[in-house]
């Protein structure tokens, strides 16, 4: 899979990128990162890409020329979208990872500054995302992580032992917690059942964790799973148990 | 302010915030980046931090011990908040960063593999962060993340001409459209209240042009906007234009 940068850092792109799961990915060829330097179109020769916005305000806007061109100077296929990276997008989640993960290129828009001239998002745009609510100093870091949540779905990125975290967000239950060596830590031992063999219970016991951290720390994520009967009844015990050890206290 | 990473890539964390205005800020020394790198805590010659989880499942965790003695190695103030990025954290969002922001020092932990052994997360970890419903190949990209929402807030970060951007998520209302240079751009007019000069209808304009968009691209901030009588009463109509435009179609 491809994924084309239009930025003015294209050395944090690249570095970023270089290390870990990812790193070994662009090694391999999995992956490509082609990281365009915006600057590169900026068509004067003090190479500034940025202008006073009209009808005043703080700060700078970027000029559309210079994305534009950048944008064009890509030979990408008909359809292939393009992802504008703003908090004014759609939030970024792993279904949105996975949709675009059967891509086979994708080219994502760093903006910097009070962000880039309307007009040309409005030519070359195709999906404007969101990493979340909360303000970066541009795109860039934005784009690194959609390339690596999108980049480790593609086959052939995660190895045999990296496989399962795609879990994480299955059926939007939270992992559960996780031991391993020693058995002892601090006077903290491995929950027993972990240690038994018993492969069910470890399943149960895991899943059991797994929708009482939900239950706490993401209730709205927890209304959306889906319980069998016998997991609605044991929570239901349990959340019954949560309140009597409370009004006892 | 000073940020403590305890990563297993810490040239990442160096390398990716170098650039721009929170590499400048660094230069500066007004933001002060460690990165502790957790394999110098391995304790044994091959620098494992990982082993099998206890239970079974694929992947490796991150063993308590180094982890907890790379911790031991900073020195930091009793009640320093400690961060585990996870994507089992509260979501990161921009009031959380203005909270961060208030710190001295923060001190950010990022697992790798499936994560790291639940009884250090219970001995050191004061927050735990998610930078969204995605899964990442580590935690350095979101503690970078949190390390540039964070930085940029703290006073002397941002020079003059950048300080407006904060505003994305004041008052819950997405930015309005930008325009810098030139006036025409590939047939499209700058829109022309912009360059009238006219202070208080550029400010109505913007505003308006603000609440469309928080209203179409992310009515659960739109719900949360708190309207004067009159933004009321013209987005009231606008809504009702806009439905009876469809209707004609």
């Amino acid at each position: 899979m491809k994924f084309s940068v239009l930025t003015l850092f294209p050395e944090m792109i690249h570095q970023t990128l270089s290390y870990s799961i990812l790193g070994r990915a662009i090694g391999n060829g999995v992956l490509t990162v082609d990281a365009v330097d915006i600057r590169d179109f900026a068509g004067n020769k003090h190479n500034r890409v940025d202008d006073y916005p009209y009808g005043g305000g703080c700060g700078m806007v970027m000029q559309p020329q210079p994305v534009f061109d950048a944008f064009s100077s890509l030979s990408i296929r008909p359809g292939t979208k393009v992802i504008y990276l703003t908090p004014q997008g759609k939030p970024f989640c792993q279904k949105m990872a996975e949709e675009f993960a059967k891509e086979e290129e994708l080219v994502l828009l760093c903006g910097h500054y009070e962000g880039i001239d309307e007009r040309v998002l409005e030519e070359i745009v195709t999906d404007e995302v969101s990493l979340g609510d909360f303000v970066l100093t541009g795109g860039e870091l934005a784009a690194i992580a959609v390339i690596d949540a999108v980049g480790r779905l593609v086959p052939g990125v995660l190895g045999k032992e990296e496989s399962a975290e795609e879990e994480s967000f299955a059926g939007n239950a939270l992992e559960y917690p996780q031991y391993t060596r020693p058995p002892v830590f601090h006077g903290k031992e491995v929950p027993p059942v972990l240690l038994s063999g018993h492969h069910q219970k470890i399943a149960q016991w895991r899943r059991m964790q797994s929708l009482i951290r939900t239950y706490h720390k993401r209730p709205d994520l927890y209304a959306k799973i889906e319980l069998t009967a016998k997991e609605k009844q044991n929570m239901e015990e349990y959340i019954k148990d949560l309140h009597q050890t409370k009004e006892e206290e």
